[in-house]
């Protein structure tokens, strides 16, 4: 037995952890793997598992290195290292004070729409003079908090601030402005704002006025914090996600064509979370005729903010009495629907307290990338879709979803003889190699459910252009 | 903030591996909220995410923990660490060389078929005198290894083993006997050996003699290590495991039938480690017609042994020339089918040098409950199946499915309309709740890929049973 010796204390993944998205693991791990001559491996793995042979496999969840063999992961580890001690002393310090200001700027997830969260650290080398984050839309911007904060001078100091500061007067005047006039000599933020009022606007400001400024650090953490703010002012319409679950044998209902409950309740709590974090909730006429569901956000993660719940309904077929429209506590209540739908029936729902939106279209089926524009047009920046199949195949086959959630239940339903009913049903492709392939594949985990989260490469595209 | 006070430096996870199987934890932590004020938790939790509510939500895949709140799994912990005092030194010590003696008998896992494997350790308190495995069937069994390895007087010590002694005389003369002469004074085994030769003759023998038996200690694991042995033994057939991979979307293949690749290189590398670990692989003439696939092991972990290859073909309509026929490395190939299959056209397979099997039945149609008796009785323990969907439909109704293992993969292929094809068709439940639940679920991650396992409740008593 090759014994303690080689054992691994549980370091390669903790500080991969850190590190998986700067250093491109996959090619590096490779590039590696090229130069060395790979050696037997025995040791135990951070992931649990006791791994013997030099093909063992890392089966910890990280992106880009799970199912690679655990010396691959060693090598990199080392390589890693030696990248950051040539890190300078100054980038150091700059990545810990934009993190704090991160971290400031997730304490108003949420509650700043359609603003973005922002958070903000002004700094004296390592001392921190002041320090601030935007609590709601109308209240003070995140850099004028933190020179609020400061309270005395600041001439000379450095602004870490999460996203690019403004340049207009909305609701407040200019930040850019507030800046230059405190005397900041340098800002450090990690990528510009792509609302068309700032783009860039607000750097060249601060440029012109001689301040020094710093771009790019922290982008992939900055962009996480405000999917859906920068997708949808980089492209002008909000960002889709669709949601489902299925079976271990790929059913989103039983033969019945009941599906309460596929995932279980960890998953559901998650899912309310995940409502609670988007403007609007979507679903189609057939879901809510079959499950009549009230569309509410009940997770911890709402802070009492509900999300708008769109019913896509062609011809109004929803009965007065749903829930989507009764259920409390809940969003305003939105249709879409087609010029087929009786204006009396409008004027129903309209008493009932909805909105109808009336989709232009010659057919009497709802064209998504006109509904979703209109969605846009009312300030909607995220849509959060639960089906059913069908809106999900005209989302994906108009190009409008962008991401995908699908929680896998660990059970087995079955499809008896002619009936099958899977989460996606009248798009297809007609060869695997076609398939739309998911990226940035985020795997979680709820009591044996597993949520599968991944991006269309095109949103990747979107959030790479910033 | 609350800062880098409230930091985990990965010891919560890292202590949980160990024990999450002993605790019961959801239930444990269920009692332990009921009892404490729940707070707020502001850390870095070992899963990499930072936490920042008291219903923030651990998301490392352990079973039972994944998706609970982060301060459930610290208290949990402290829980744990309390029972751990408790401990006496001696059952610490006996762990320590049990799992010794496990790790031993992992070098045979794949070798000794169709016996166990098993590891054995001989030490006088704390000093280890001797200890060996079982190699290959035919060669010494693990006590004997370890006997000789001691060479000296062993009177008076403890002996480790990870089954039961054998009673009878195989290949080899008994255990027992070899252990009561060398003067062992005490046994410690984790479980009874169910093959119907010594089902606690063994331990009774040991008794008989006065030797101090003790048995139960690492029980998971020890079943763990040879589960299709114990299967085998004590339900007089063998393992069936069902494996299929879906898309995100639930779909088994492509509109026009297509499904190479459904699952990456990496989940493809890990199908070869299961059939290398199998006794058997089989698929049906269907998946033979559209994939004419190998049923090699080409994998790290087969060491060079091939699983026979069946092929479930209830008129022989399998082509001559078939991969699952020619192939090499191979194992043998065995035909299962019915009475309808042509004379001539068996004689043809087995001028080929394939095995058929007539499964007998009145119908033209496969009687899998026959055809895994007959299996059994040609002595294979384990059985690995891929497919199509109607072979797993068959095992699933006639209650022979005991494990699945599912591979779902991060891309969206979509059905067009009319068209759907999922892994399991031609037996379905009506309701969600009825669904076939999975127990005791392994998730495993391979490049994106989610390997998703799990057993029927049915597997699960029988090792309870054991």
């Amino acid at each position: 037995m090759r014994g303690a010796g080689a054992a691994v204390p549980g370091g390669v993944h903790a500080f991969l952890r850190g590190h998986d998205r700067r250093v491109r693991p996959m090619r590096a791990a490779q590039a590696a793997l090229r130069r060395m001559r790979p050696e037997g491996f025995d040791g135990r793995c951070a992931c649990g598992l006791r791994q013997r042979t030099r093909a063992a496999i890392c089966l910890f969840p990280l992106r880009g290195f799970a199912g690679r063999p655990i010396n691959e992961c060693l090598k990199l580890e080392r390589r890693v290292a030696m990248a950051d001690k040539r890190k300078t002393r100054q980038t150091q310090l700059d990545e810990t004070l934009l993190q704090r200001a991160l971290n400031l700027a997730r304490r108003g997830v949420g509650q700043t729409t359609p603003n973005p969260a922002v958070g903000a650290v002004i700094a004296r080398g390592d001392r921190i003079l002041g320090q601030g984050y935007h609590r709601r839309a109308g209240e003070p911007h995140a850099e004028i908090e933190a020179l609020r904060d400061a309270g005395g001078p600041v001439r000379g100091a450095t602004l870490y601030v999460t996203l690019e500061p403004c340049s207009h007067f909305g609701r407040t005047p200019p930040c850019a402005d507030a800046i230059i006039r405190a005397g900041i000599a340098r800002v450090v933020f990690p990528l510009r704002d792509p609302d068309p009022r700032v783009r860039g606007r607000g750097e060249r400001r601060l440029r012109a006025a001689g301040i020094q400024v710093e771009r790019g650090l922290l982008r992939d953490e900055a962009i996480a914090l405000n999917e859906s703010f920068l997708f949808f002012h980089a492209t002008g319409r909000p960002l889709v996600t669709c949601k489902w679950a299925v079976t271990l044998d790929g059913q989103a209902a039983a033969a019945s064509g009941d599906s309460k409950w596929i995932s279980n309740a960890a998953s559901r709590r998650y899912v309310h979370d995940l409502r609670g974090r988007s403007d609007a909730v979507l679903c189609g006429i057939g879901t809510v005729l079959v499950d009549n569901p009230s569309l509410t956000a009940r997770g911890a993660g709402c802070r009492g903010r509900q999300p708008i719940r769109v019913i896509a309904d062609a011809a109004l077929r929803t009965p007065l009495g749903a829930n989507c429209i009764h259920a409390q506590p809940g969003g305003p209540t939105w249709f879409l629907t087609t010029r087929v739908a009786p204006a009396s029936r409008v004027r129903q729902f309209e008493a009932a307290g909805c909105r109808v939106l009336r989709v232009p279209g010659r057919r009497a089926i709802i064209d998504f990338s006109r509904a979703i524009a209109a969605l846009g047009e009312q300030g909607v920046q995220s849509i959060f879709v639960e089906g059913g199949p069908s809106v999900h195949a005209a989302l994906i086959r108009a190009g409008l979803c962008d991401r995908v959630v699908a929680f896998v239940a660990p059970k087995v339903i079955g499809t008896p003889p002619g009936w099958r009913r899977t989460p996606v049903y009248g798009w297809g492709r007609d060869r695997m190699r076609d398939a739309l392939g998911l990226v940035h594949v985020r795997i979680r985990h709820f009591d044996g459910d597993v949520c599968i989260e991944g991006d269309l490469p095109a949103l990747a595209g979107v959030f790479r252009r910033l």
